[in-house]
């Protein structure tokens, strides 16, 4: 459908931004609703309400991952996925949809396996990490050396030369673990490993493996780093804790070829009054090239997208740009940030609030923020008209990886739609990637959420503090 | 160890079988335990004590499942797991430890990949099942028909030529549905389908697929047979619902290959009155060539080797003979149950009690028995002894695949030790049947039931009654 031209209602509270960055005042009775609220309450329930009322929103996201499957920078699955997704905004009726190209890197994990061969034989829950280097084209073959850490390496320097370390360091956190996935092949090479295996950065699944970007840094002998399935790094580990020697055969692919063409998907709903001014919301396009990378991060579009589609079916043109962008190379170059920061230099300072996606919508689900306190405590209160959808909560820690170098560029305020984050890492870069995990209503309740967060920021009479 | 030749405490009491078998006389004040245990209650809790006392029998379990991997028939992960299976049975003091050789089929995985290429382009999370055929070398592709059961495939029959079938029965039961793998084959290829996709038997987990076997029948061209994980199956049944047509390409290098020597590996208690009545207990040592076959089956091995090795260990020799047969090839052919009842055909009837663990051992687990409402009522009496272990129910259905020959060629009372079937089958056949899904104190609770189990019923005067 096209954009209905109605305007929302015309809002005509003025606030005062001194008013509302005052501490609030702590009284016996409960504190009223913020009354600046009041000309979007109604319009923020339609939105609710449209967002809920079906499972449209998830149903787009099966058909995009079970159509598209999963979707590697530089890959046909990838290219496939931007046509889909330009053509389907267009039928929604968003404005200025198109593809701004982004040129992106080209891993090929190509065929791989890794097998203990002594005590003979178990074949591991293997997966290459990108950007990976592969074997020799017969493979390679060496003893392992298990380590818990980085210190521990540093003391068992004198046992790594010619062998392949196992960085088995327990799963606590992303933030706190995942270190040893993107650095221990650079580490462990500068002491002479042939390659490097970590413990899937995530909580023990069924033999389930994680990939994700490995980095070698500047100078440092690339060698073959790959990720192995709890279990299996568990296995490795009572092995070598009794004293048997285990010995692995790696054979691996892995490539980089040359850059790809890919693209930023854009879509629009022009605003009424300062179509200049934006308010930039997405998730990234691209996945790992395991399981759907359905919420990693198809399922970040779609709920992004939800927002400017319900606004162009309901007829709601809120007074600011609201722009959707889903973003390429997400995982394994951030080429399509850097691209979207550069070409919308000049209008960085436009930029007045950044929405991503990135972190699943399982619930209970949160809401991060980065921004001024002045931001935030006007956030505080558009976030109260989000209590229908058990979503009221502001933490701090808003942002992401794609909307980053343009908020940072444009000192905009950011926010971070955060899925429960135990169930997120459970399946986060790994064959179990895919849509049925996800609930519809999950699906529908974030959607919900960013519309409103979206509309109300491209709405109010001031552009948000920041 | 040697084994101790110290006897257990003489037993005096005279049970009238008569008596036992009388329905429970129902008064206002709870049962009086049986008496007639009471000679046995002190070497119970001895077993019990020392079973529980540490976590040897799951370091034992992890011993044989990390170095010895999973063990399908005709491979030599087996073969070695025979030997050490022997060599460590003496150790244990165990006596008349041999292997009873027996001829196994010897089915071989190869390479084998499922992909989804129209719409391009999806990796199915696929095994091949065991005994399939595989595909030409080149591989085959083909159009998919999805249906929900036989009844639909039957409807379905004129779309079936030439294509690939999909069953897609949700997992229920292992038992309902268990067919849709084991018989799909031979019905879609008597119907002209090139091959078929059995959705996983099991609940879905991580995109986990489980193998199993397929039979095809005689006078059946026998067609490609694979399972594919649950959610490659929903992927499939939801794009061919939106009128996607879905293409398959399938490679299986899958091939059987000439019988193998293999062998059940006994190990016995000689009885110190009765030496030819014997109680057997086992668990098979083969498993699918996925995972560590830790549930499916070293546990049950493992479990009732237990009991044979805590009597050696505490030098507690009953009346009658305890053997532990970990048998050979259950998983594709049951060639050692088989070779076992010919073996022993002679001796059928001394075999006076039966006891087969091959559901692995998750709590809650529950004991299944088979047998006359005499023996049933005496087997109630011994599960009482169990309630420290929190174990004291006795439900209908004793037997395995294993023991079930020669127990019915004997007539004897059956017991299955069952593990809890959520946890169970969500692992089954599968790359995740690992040993630390298996908490230590369930296996030592095992171990524990067991050994008072076998004890009881080979010391009893009287053998339980048919």
């Amino acid at each position: 459908m096209s954009l209905v031209r109605r305007t929302a209602p015309l809002c005509l509270v003025v606030v005062c931004a001194g008013i509302l960055l005052a501490p609030p005042v702590h009284t016996q009775s409960p504190p009223r609703p913020s009354s600046w609220l009041d000309p979007y309450r109604e319009t923020a329930a339609r939105l609710m309400q449209a967002a809920t009322a079906d499972d449209f929103a998830w149903r787009r996201l099966a058909e995009l991952t079970d159509t598209y499957g999963h979707r590697l920078s530089g890959s046909d699955n990838l290219q496939r996925a931007v046509g889909w997704s330009l053509e389907t905004m267009r039928r929604d009726g968003l404005e200025n949809v198109r593809a701004e190209p982004v040129m992106v890197p080209r891993w090929v994990r190509g065929r791989e396996s890794a097998d203990i061969v002594h005590p003979p034989q178990h074949t591991l829950a293997f997966l290459s990490l990108g950007g990976s280097v592969g074997t020799p084209a017969g493979g390679l073959e060496a003893d392992v050396v298990p380590v818990a850490s980085f210190d521990e390496l540093r003391a068992r320097a004198s046992e790594v030369k010619g062998r392949i370390v196992l960085f088995n360091a327990p799963f606590t956190t992303y933030s706190d673990t995942v270190t040893y996935r993107t650095n221990s092949a650079r580490v462990a090479s500068q002491m002479g490993a042939v390659a490097t295996l970590v413990r899937g950065v995530g909580p023990t699944g069924l033999r389930t493996p994680h990939t994700g970007s490995v980095q070698y840094g500047m100078g440092v002998t690339p060698i073959p780093a790959g990720s192995v399935a709890a279990e299996d790094a568990d296995r490795i580990v009572r092995l070598t804790a009794a004293g048997t020697r285990v010995r692995i055969r790696l054979t691996m692919e892995a490539r980089t070829e040359s850059d790809a063409m890919s693209a930023n998907v854009v879509g629009e709903i022009r605003g009424r009054e300062r179509p200049n001014e934006v308010v930039v919301l997405g998730g990234h396009l691209d996945s790992w090239d395991v399981g759907a990378g359905a919420s990693d991060d198809a399922v970040g579009c779609i709920v992004t997208w939800e927002a400017a589609r319900l606004m162009a079916r309901l007829g709601i043109r809120p007074r600011r740009t609201v722009r959707i962008v889903l973003w390429t190379n997400e995982e394994n170059g951030l080429r399509g940030a850097t691209a979207y920061a550069t070409t919308h230099a000049a209008h960085a300072a436009d930029h007045v609030f950044a929405l991503e996606s990135d972190s699943g919508v399982f619930e209970p689900a949160s809401l991060g923020f980065s921004g001024s306190a002045g931001a935030r405590s006007l956030m505080r209160d558009v976030t109260a008209l989000l209590s229908p959808l058990g979503l009221s909560e502001l933490v701090a820690g808003g942002g992401g990886a794609d909307i980053g170098p343009i908020a940072q560029a444009g000192n905009a305020p950011m926010m971070a739609y955060l899925g429960n984050p135990s169930r997120y890492f459970a399946i986060h870069h790994t064959p179990a990637d895919t849509v049925e995990r996800i609930a519809p209503q999950e699906v529908s309740r974030a959607a919900a959420a960013i519309a409103v967060i979206a509309y109300v920021v491209a709405e109010m009479p001031e552009r948000m503090p920041r």
